[in-house]
């Protein structure tokens, strides 16, 4: 967990404004949930790993005869904090589907907390950016999504962003022609997740030493290491489109899915005025979690060699706080790492004016510089005058003041008659 | 704890944009800490009753023998959620004292939680306005945040503010002088901020029913039924100034502290070029938090009889994490009354357009057409026709678009040739 100093919260709001304000101009409408939610839902299977990783509140007025009943920590907790955005989003909409439109398009920027091993780049408190649509069932919400999320990392000066496509039909379609039995079929996309790091080789031996067919290892392997295999992985100098996604994937996979990928993909290109859409068939990107049900996104940039957000189509878990199936589909920018690559432009508007000033400089008659400053558009701050001049100077600089001006015993009680010098 | 829709919580955001940048223009530099901090730091007397209302976070890893051998909550929690935003800022800046300049202006603007009994008007989580000057021990610090806090509350739009003041060396004088004890100070001060609820008459009967010296009791009675009294706490007909002040006050008041607040007075009617500042003297003025160390504050407004707001100088507190002397002074806008009582204008910029399609409008020009309208700076939303197409356009025009255009199969590719028609 972090504190933020000035400049480095200043830089922080900069960014989630221009998020906010991109995704509100595609017609997304922000919405808020409180940090905590009921444990029992925090714990109620839909939130994968991560639900281990729950921050428990503690139950008030508890006695000791509580704490020596307790069995297990859930028993001494009733809310925890929220370990993401989409377990309170689908309780949110339970509780308030009858106000919100038959197709809701949400915002949510907000903090989330999960109780991490301290290690470099972990956080245990973190910023989180979820757009979600929940009511549209075609391709229409995907392409939305793509749409929104492409100009707003636009918005932020990451030009060459790519988004990696999949669908989890095609994976299962994948599994099941190799001969992978049904109730494999987790453990088999969880070691296919690791093929960034582990490679082709080392995805056959982790398959090969479990308990899954070894036929439907062995027809994966003869796949992935196909002659073929490289060129359909390759990223940059194939247009996405059917051919390009029919070469990645084995023979007999659902010709519907791939023409759901490839209308998303026409149609983010044409919404952008591009021939082709900036989009890369992956047809072993997997995304962590389980609840996945359609096409999955992952957004990549050549600076890094991490995913900066992603998402993807989960019909059947909003439904599940309504009984009901609800269709529904969203996408996660990770806001921290995007905060380390992008440098946003500073807002433009006002001056920022440091009045430096003597200790005998008439206070009245600073604060109507100030207010009279303020009045006009501009920042202004008060500063006790240093002895080190200069230094002083250069610090208001890097703080981000534009003008200054020296004022003492007699100065004077209107902008007019103000000395005001640029810095830096 | 209260989920947000949209309509409120854009609302919601456009006061604290509001706030934030109007303490920002006055010169204040905004911060974040992390919603958590040590249970230790939570519990070390630093927030009065409040403390009593922090909620614990249960430690992770805790075994049975650990609930087993816990006599107290405190010995299974480590962290908990901040119930203020005065103890994590003191944590702060003795965290960052080095990087922060010497007189440090700090906005703060956060949910804090409290474990409240659930009740009307009381909520768990809530949001402070906190700005707070550190460093500054001269009257400089009082004015700067009453000028930039009575700016902040005109940009509001509730331009008939005051803002009740006292000072607690004044409090702590007049309870001398009337014979109360050192240690009863306390107790007394507790009773006599009743004294808008419970009138002079019940004021004196709690404490006549305490174990307070008698003939102080009957002195305090005897200046609180006093014939001037009525008039010394009369609030609109004479203005701020040493005058009224003194004859508030019994004699022998300290003339330096009432030159004190006189100043300050002066100051901020200079700030905002009025005769007479909105101040009113409250000689019974008592602030809960027993941190006040000097001039203290409240804010209010006549269309409520609960006070918006508050502050004061604490110069003792933010030391205890540092073990020297640094001076301070915050004031702290109460969001969620402010937010029952503002109507914000509506941000202006462009338009908020619904593209109302039917089902076989082609989805790559719905999505051309958006991102066209967002490039020129409007707010743009897909909208699926529905059958009741008046009642659904009246829900538009509620939902806050300005403008929209019918769309079928045959739906223009340009801007140029869409037939926007203006809602509401």
């Amino acid at each position: 967990m972090r504190d933020f100093l000035p400049a480095e919260k200043a830089r922080r709001e900069r960014i989630l404004t221009l998020i906010t304000d991109s995704y509100r101009a595609h017609g997304f409408d922000e919405i808020e949930t409180p940090v905590m939610e009921d444990s029992s839902r925090l714990n109620a299977g839909l939130g994968g790993d991560n639900e281990k990783l729950a921050f428990g509140v503690l139950k008030r007025g508890l006695t000791r005869d509580d704490f020596h009943a307790a069995e297990q920590p859930l028993d001494l907790v009733d809310l925890g904090l929220r370990f993401d955005l989409t377990v309170p989003l689908a309780r949110f909409y339970a509780t308030h589907r009858a106000e919100l439109p038959n197709v809701f398009r949400s915002i949510q920027v907000a903090p989330v907390w999960r109780a991490e091993r301290p290690q470099k780049g972990r956080y245990r408190q973190f910023v989180q950016c979820d757009i979600d649509i929940i009511g549209e069932p075609g391709i229409q919400a995907e392409a939305e999504l793509l749409v929104a999320s492409l100009a707003t990392v636009d918005a932020l000066g990451l030009a060459d962003a790519t988004i990696r496509v999949n669908d989890r039909r095609l994976l299962i379609g994948m599994l099941t022609g190799f001969g992978f039995a049904p109730e494999h079929h987790d453990g088999v996309l969880i070691t296919i997740d690791k093929l960034d790091k582990l490679g082709p080789d080392g995805v056959v031996a982790e398959l090969a030493e479990r308990d899954f067919d070894a036929d439907a290892v062995e027809a994966f392997r003869a796949f992935l290491t196909r002659p073929q295999a490289d060129d359909s992985l390759a990223t940059d100098d194939e247009p996405f489109g059917e051919a390009v996604i029919r070469r990645a994937l084995p023979e007999g996979a659902d010709p519907a899915v791939i023409a759901d990928l490839v209308a998303i993909g026409d149609a983010v290109a044409a919404a952008r005025g591009e021939e082709v859409a900036p989009l890369v068939f992956d047809p072993f990107l997997v995304r962590g979690m389980g609840y996945y049900t359609g096409p999955i996104f992952e957004l990549a940039h050549p600076s890094v060699s991490y995913s900066l957000g992603g998402g993807g189509r989960y019909d059947g878990m909003i439904g599940r706080f309504l009984g009901t199936e609800v269709p529904a589909t969203g996408f996660s920018l990770g806001f921290e790492r995007l905060v380390d690559l992008v440098e946003p432009p500073v807002a433009s508007g006002g001056a920022a004016v440091a009045l430096v000033h003597d200790a005998d400089a008439p206070l009245a008659t600073l604060l109507s510089l100030q207010s009279a400053l303020v009045a006009r558009g501009d920042r202004a701050r008060l500063v006790r005058r240093a002895k080190n001049t200069k230094l002083q100077l250069e610090n208001l600089t890097e703080q981000g003041f534009t003008s200054f001006a020296f004022l003492g015993a007699g100065a004077p009680a209107s902008l007019d008659a103000l000395d005001l010098r640029a810095l830096g």
